[in-house]
């Protein structure tokens, strides 16, 4: 039995994809009966369960990743890291991992609570969320020598990790582009406090394609927190200017769909919520499906390699889907 | 040595912060050498990690729970099992486990999942979600000797093991009681296709509110599987009857949205997703937080006890939310 049977040497014997060996795995009613019969045949023939087993006790690794979720809190949107984890989730299992979930309300409890996690269950690697200006966390992790990486880039700091992102500031360039195309000269933006690496990228990204146009952006912005009524107080204010905008970006739904209440112009989201869905909200939807395999390509890359060897990070553009 | 030595007790001893002790574990070059050579004293005085490491091969516990998390499906609404999920993870911290993510697509590829999960990470326990009719896991797992318990209950089954479940059909029932308040007598329901467990109990509830107000439902229900376009043209075919409904309680917001594209009517849904919540829907909400502590609740006892003195089953009111 070689030391290095994956998924791919499986799939390479039966000559299906890796996906058709983790589907006879975890679906198998997914898979023709010939296909499965043969693919069964490999996974005995290279004794791929037991070498799981095996390798896991030869290389101490626990083929565990950590995750964290958020506390249940009213009101606020969890919709796009939950995407997110059903991904990882299922990412996780084609590369022979499991995801372990814990919970943390600021880097400090999520620093201590790492401590706890590593010495326990002997965790392989944490994937990262909510990535901030002076994140004490990927500090901490690349102090301690634990592999990471994060969904989110390492806004402002030196990428000392891997990382993989979705291109905030492509989405809402897209975004606006559109509008120009459709004739509007006069776009405003409306996005939350700025100083929030995600905040500001969206931001960017309308500011640059205004400009590539030619259009002015003097005063055609309002920042606010996340909320429907915020959206629709500073979209009501924006509209009070002598030449008002007509038509908005927004840097999420929440925020489009207040605006919508505001005022009868085209306006654009960001996240395809799925109250975006059911208002015919045009928005922005994050490849977060893609995000997760891509998370847990680096982080096996990471390490089957060291850090050392790491790949570089990962930017997706998301698409814009219009309603 | 203590059963309840933690990274806390170490600090108090060694009068240092919970980080420092954290550095010392796993940063030490951070931390000065006399506070590292009394914090290491003090770990070995309290037999810090050995005793947990020691206390997890002394019980054979794990300390790891695991629950299903289903593949990302376009247009499938997860909101309601994603809110149980943020709310067990809370949960079991604080009942000292963390929780361990799988997924799979039907009964087969999840018991086969099962296998594959006790054999490489000696999991504690299972919380089963999507409990059905004929449900084949229950058994597995009982036969198997593994703890569990299900969030739903054993539909037709006998209650061989604790399970959470939400009165689905007090919420359908205060949902048609609030309506015959308003002085409506023929209240329709929209539910899914008959046979489900979820969905009979829900269509139960608001037969019953309605007999007990002596209103007849004959030719009042209509069925269909769950949809925004489907809870319009159900509820169009209501609204074609010689008297038709001046009110509809439904198994879904889903079918409530679509519902209320057909007629300008009330209308009351159920989950009170993010949806209803921007539409303005009256919506019957489940407590999922509470479910969630009490499926860890349950689980503790019966891995505390065994099954022969496992805690009963618990049965939660939902609210009825009203905008």
């Amino acid at each position: 039995m070689a030391a290095n049977v994956t998924i791919a040497t499986v799939a390479r014997l039966a000559n299906v994809s890796r996906q058709t060996v983790s589907n006879v795995l975890n679906a198998p009613d997914l898979v023709r009966e010939e296909t499965r019969a043969r693919v069964r045949a490999a996974i005995e023939k290279l004794g791929y369960r037991a070498n799981l087993a095996a390798r896991q006790m030869r290389t101490g690794r626990s083929r565990l990743v950590a995750v964290r979720i958020d506390p249940v809190r009213e009101g606020v949107e969890t919709t796009v890291l939950d995407r997110f984890l059903h991904g990882l989730t299922d990412a996780a299992a084609v590369a022979g991992y499991r995801v372990m979930l814990y919970t943390a309300t600021d880097d400090r409890t999520e620093i201590s609570t790492y401590e706890d996690l590593l010495a326990s269950y002997a965790l392989d690697a944490f994937v990262l969320t909510h990535t901030h200006h002076g994140d004490s966390r990927t500090a901490w992790l690349a102090d301690a020598g634990v592999p990471f990486t994060t969904f989110g880039r390492p806004w402002g700091d030196i990428d000392r990790h891997p990382w993989v992102d979705v291109d905030g500031a492509a989405g809402t360039g897209a975004a606006t582009r559109h509008l120009l195309e459709q004739g509007h000269r006069r776009i405003g933006f409306l996005g939350w406090p700025q100083g929030s690496g995600v905040g500001d990228d969206r931001q960017h990204g309308w500011a640059t394609a205004m400009r590539e146009a030619g259009c002015d952006v003097t005063r055609l912005d309002r920042h606010t927190v996340d909320g429907l009524a915020e959206g629709e107080q500073v979209a009501r204010d924006l509209l009070r200017l002598r030449q008002p905008p007509t038509a908005l970006v927004c840097a999420s739904d929440q925020l489009a769909l207040g605006a919508r209440r505001a005022a009868d112009i085209p306006v654009i989201g960001f996240d395809d919520s799925p109250m975006a869905q059911i208002s015919g909200l045009s928005s922005v939807r994050q490849p977060l499906g893609e995000a997760a395999a891509e998370c847990m390509r680096l982080l096996s890359a990471l390490l089957d390699k060291g850090f050392r060897d790491a790949p570089g990070p990962v930017l997706l553009k998301p698409d814009l889907i219009l309603r």
